[in-house]
């Protein structure tokens, strides 16, 4: 698309030399071919080295955009990149002219439904009423059980077991609003990344990424139920438990247990070699490995015992 | 079916002028050919007013039901509702007579299922293993990704995006129970109605009202894994982040937004514009706007802040 | 699978007489034709009096097992009895000569997928998108709706209605670990059933037991969302609200009620007649009938109810 024609879409003004925008991408990844935005203020401090060939932005970030990158003035950033999103959201499947794929030894029920563009390595089972959306890519030596969706794209690597029912690569919850209470949707060009030998229970949602990728991990283990939002990253061997929750682009280190309907934040991340007990909420990045944290909002798990011994005394 | 053979059925006595009785609803909604109950007191104050042609009730409640309407007294008048309720459900699909209407410029997979009498609008994309069951109608410009279940007679309206395994129209969770803990199904004969302009994340359940709507407003966003059960009303251009709840019967106004692994109990209220933090529990209705609530029992954010520091100092 | 042949499967020392095992099981279940294992010191009692022809164990260990059974000694028992498991597995669908059948007056979509060997009875409907794996049966006037999957060797009673994108019998999460924080996983060998007169809401998850049945007795009733784990029995009558969660291996008794987004921890068992509020976490077994349970940890809700008001007034 070209900028000049991104420019009108959103009204703002551009008289520089006309390039093709090839993709949306944040302040830091964006190529000279693509665009980005600033739409809070914690990532102002990325615009004055961004590689993007133009920014959409407010007036006052303006002067800081480099020589070389055009500023796209508007009064509402992110309600403007969300319009944008739109605009380079890949087809909902590509056409029929797409190969699809199948690896020796695998078995593909004819229930299943492997769009066009959708690859299968070697030796793997897509059981009835699975689907595999274009340019996703199933491994070696993988199961998918009846009625996983793997959204376009995504890529499940080899000896992964994804059991029945679970969503890989959905839209992330993401969404610029207006002062009117109306919400645009931003669409996500990024992934969903299962690493090898990962096992996923049945009926967990795990979001693709706004750009780059949500990534499961080489060894991780997933049980049901479980919500994994856009650009989380679950470390190697990390494990959560039922109805555990991850809000967007908290990145978990390796070998982190999560309870049962425990949760934590967005935008953290957790050193490795932690254990949260069950219903616990993290609220705060973690730096420390080998502790056992409790409690909503957390805290050690020693300190949460002596909170409720105390709390049981007070009403006796 | 005649009001003669519904009195046997639920063994009531009856001597009146015989009629039709075409549905079951609730006290202030039934016509004159519909029948309905009192099984609970908070309703007795409903029986003088109703339009109903009958109304199953206990032989207490009986003197107040108004002339012209039948009192069917029965000992356990909610069981004795479930029991009728079976005979006013409609079949699982309608017979193969029932068209199919596709409007122009859809696509539909051939792995999805329209069930005889379901209706997709112009422009809409109906994906593999998705099920749009008799009755049932997607507007305009909406995709149904694959393996969404939409219910018999629920409505999903225009520019709507509903993500994978995410299922809208299941019976709610009602049912009567008796002496021994036996439970008699609650056959729910309402539907849900998904109002334009609404996305929706992947493994979400909706449920279908007992009688009338469960209804998602115009612009409403809706993250995974959420609970929505029947006859909630959730407002225009509400928030619902990931593992959220509703309990039945409560209605949320427009532009509240709910936190991850948040819930609300039944048969409450919400007033516009209010922010639930995540895991936060609604326990009673809000009549206050622009308030920002957390904890279980809710109560605002800033007391549940100073609540949680207090606990720290305790255990120093 | 030969004796000799686990033995070497796990490098072990085995130089008695050779036999055929069938499978694996647990110390009291297993017969003279099953290996069983010794993981976890409190189960270390149950070697002596065990029927087992194997059984898999630490060096100290050993001596314990009675004569007549082979000890298979290694460093990680855990982990090798997860290698072994792997072989006794079944294949994820029987081949096309296991017939399947399909009762009078059953309805069963063509979209359906019934596996090899799959059973249905009479007047039962398999809606669009359902399956039904090998060896697993429903039975008579049930309903299964879209996109149910029911795993390989599992049970559907009478009178059943499973929702749409419920998951019963995917394997447990189960898995052996090591110092390098690798995972091995526990194949499950044992399966999931449903007694009869069961209603089950949209979106569960019901995983299947590791060797016997995880079960959920007669006239149950499960709302939308919930977990139940491997080896779980749900007691006749029980009623679990959305969202509700209950880790492995938990007994609960009949008529129990729990609220919305509880749970319940792992190897306890709760007497029959209880109610546990919404968000109740229960973390020890009940021996007692009748109460009202709330809070996590859990407690009386009399008592909960107390210290919810003492807190206010601290911050008073």
């Amino acid at each position: 698309m070209k900028l000049s024609d991104i420019a009108t879409l959103i009204g703002a003004a551009f008289d520089g030399a006309d390039v093709e925008i090839t993709s949306l991408n944040t302040l830091k990844d964006a190529s000279n071919s693509e665009l980005s935005f600033v739409a809070n203020a914690k990532y102002i401090k990325d615009v004055a080295s961004s590689n993007a060939a133009a920014i959409i932005c407010s007036e006052d970030v303006a002067q800081q955009v480099p020589s070389g990158c055009v500023a796209l003035v508007v009064d509402e950033p992110y309600w403007q990149m969300a319009v944008v999103s739109q605009k380079f959201a890949p087809a909902i499947e590509d056409d029929e002219s797409c190969e699809v794929v199948v690896g020796e030894g695998s078995v593909v029920s004819p229930k299943a439904h492997l769009a066009p563009g959708a690859k299968v390595g070697k030796n793997s089972h897509i059981m009835a009423g699975a689907y595999i959306g274009s340019g996703a890519v199933v491994g070696d030596n993988s199961i998918i059980y009846p009625n996983v969706v793997v959204y376009r794209d995504c890529k499940i690597g080899n000896d992964c077991i994804i059991h029945a029912g679970t969503v890989v690569g959905a839209d992330g919850f993401g969404f610029a609003s207006n002062r009117l209470g109306e919400h645009k949707k931003i669409y996500h060009i990024g992934n969903a990344v299962i690493e090898d030998d990962v096992e996923i229970g049945s009926n967990v949602s795990i979001d693709r990424a706004v750009f780059g990728s949500t990534i499961i991990k080489k060894g991780a283990r997933l049980d049901n139920l479980i919500q994994v939002a856009h650009n989380c990253e679950i470390g190697e061997g990390s494990v959560f438990a039922a109805q555990s929750g991850m809000a967007g682009s908290s990145i978990i280190g390796r070998n982190n247990v999560f309870g049962a309907q425990s949760g934590i934040a967005g935008h953290l991340s957790v050193a490795p070699f932690n254990t949260f007990a069950a219903r616990c909420g993290v609220t705060k990045t973690i730096k420390e490995s080998g502790k056992t944290f409790a409690g909503f909002p957390f805290m050690e798990h020693k300190l949460w015992l002596k909170i409720q011994a105390k709390l049981a005394r007070l009403v006796k």
